[in-house]
C-alpha cells in the first residue's frame, strides 16, 4: 500500500480504477484512525499523495466514498457467499451462511460502522433507499433474490416475490444492530442470526395455507411503500 | 417562555423540575435552530439564563438531554393515546391509533430526528437498548403492553408474551424510517404504518395454529438476544 501509494504520487494515475481505489483504502484507514467526522477530503487527498483536485474529481464529497464503500462490500460480500449461493440447502441453511458471511465481510470495519450510519441517517443521498445508493442496494438485493431462487426445497410460489425484499430489509436491521453491538467481536449479532434465521421456516409454512395469498399481498403494499425512491 | 428565562435566570432555580425542562426546551430549540452537533452545553445554558454550572448540574452532557428528550416523548405518547389504550378495540385497530399517535406527538421534531438517532448509535449510553435508556425504553415498550392486553378479540396466550416487545422493535424500525423520511410531513411513513398495521391479522391467526408454540419459542429466543442489556 505504501508504495503504490508513493507510486500515484509521482505519476498521474495510469489507472483510473486504482486511483478510486486508493483514495478507498486510504479513506477508510483515516476514517479507522482519526474517526469518520474528523477526516476531511483534502486530508485524505493529502494522504494518498494526489492533488485534492485530483481526489475530488473520483469523489466529490464524502458521501460519495460511502457509496464506493457500500459497492465494495456489496461485491465482497458476494464473493464470499458465491459457493453458498451455487449450492443447494435449504432457505435457513443458506440465508444463515449468507448473513455470516456478510458479518465476515464487515467485521473489519466496526469502527466506523456507526459514523457511516449516521451518515446514511443525516443524509439522504447516503441512505440506503437513496436513488444514489441504487447499485449497492441491486447487488445486495439481488443476493437475497439467489438465496430465495436456490433454495431446496423450493420456496413457495406466493412468498417469492416479497421474499428477498423482506430478507434484504432483515438484513439491514441485522446490519443496524451490528453497529451498535459492543460485545467482543459482536458476537451478539450472530447470536441473534441464529435465533431469527430458523423464524424463516415457519414464514414458509404459512405461505402455504389456503388464506396466505392475501398476506402476502399486504405484505407487498408494506414492501412498496417502504421502497419507494426517497426522490418520489 | 421568555419571561420564565428571565425569571430564572435571577433566581435561584425553586423549582427543580421547571429548572430541567427549561435546559431541555432551551437545548430542543438550539437543537432546532443551529442543529445538533453545533449546539454546546454552554451555549444552552447562556441562552436559558443560567450558570454553565448550574446546567451541567441537571445534565452532565448531551447524551443525557437525549435520554430526558426520550422521557418526555413517551410521556407525551403516553398522553396522547391514553384514550385509545382504554378503549375497546381490535389489535389493529389500537396499533394504528398507537402509531399515529406517536407520529402526531414526534412530528415537530423531525428537523433534528436523524441528529438523535445518530447520537444514539454513536453513542452506548444513547443507545434505546442501554442501561441508561431502561425508563424511555421501559415506558414505550409498557405502551405495546397495554395495546395487547387490551385488544378485542383477545391476543392469543401463545403470542401474548412476545407480542409487545416485537411490535415494539417494529416501532423503532418505524422510527428510523420516519427519520430519514423526506416526503412532505412524513406522509410515507404514515402510509407504512397504514400498510403494516393489517399484518398482524395475520400473525394472531398463526398464532392460533397447533403447531404454533415452537414458532412462538423460536422469537422469544431471538427477542431475548436483541434485548439482553447492553451493558452485559
Amino acid at each position: 500500500m505504501d508504495l503504490n501509494m508513493f507510486k500515484y504520487a509521482r505519476t498521474m494515475s495510469p489507472n483510473p480504477q486504482d486511483t478510486r481505489q486508493l483514495i478507498l483504502d486510504t479513506a477508510l484507514r483515516l476514517f479507522e484512525e482519526r474517526g469518520y467526522a474528523a477526516t476531511t477530503m483534502r486530508a485524505i487527498a493529502a494522504e494518498a499523495g494526489l492533488a485534492p483536485s485530483n481526489a475530488y474529481y473520483w469523489f466529490a464529497n464524502k458521501d460519495e466514498l460511502v457509496q464506493e464503500f457500500y459497492n465494495r462490500i456489496q461485491d465482497d460480500h458476494l464473493v464470499r457467499v458465491a459457493d453458498v449461493l451455487a449450492g443447494a440447502g435449504s432457505l435457513a441453511e443458506r440465508l444463515s451462511a449468507v448473513e455470516h458471511g456478510y458479518l465476515d465481510v464487515i467485521g473489519g470495519y466496526h469502527g466506523f460502522g456507526g459514523a457511516f450510519v449516521s451518515t446514511a441517517l443525516g443524509s439522504s443521498a447516503a441512505s440506503p433507499f437513496s436513488d444514489e445508493s441504487a447499485r449497492p442496494r441491486e447487488k445486495s438485493i439481488a443476493i437475497y433474490r439467489e438465496v430465495v431462487a436456490g433454495a431446496r426445497p423450493a420456496v413457495p410460489e406466493k412468498i417469492r416475490g416479497a421474499l428477498p425484499e423482506l430478507l434484504w430489509l432483515c438484513h439491514l436491521a441485522i446490519t443496524l444492530f451490528w453497529v451498535t453491538d459492543s460485545s467482543r467481536d459482536q458476537e451478539r449479532t450472530r447470536r441473534l442470526v441464529d435465533a431469527a434465521v430458523p423464524l424463516v421456516a415457519p414464514l414458509i409454512r404459512v405461505a402455504k395455507l389456503p388464506w396466505a395469498g392475501s398476506v402476502t399481498d399486504q405484505l407487498e403494499r408494506a414492501l412498496a411503500v417502504v421502497m419507494e425512491r426517497t426522490s418520489a
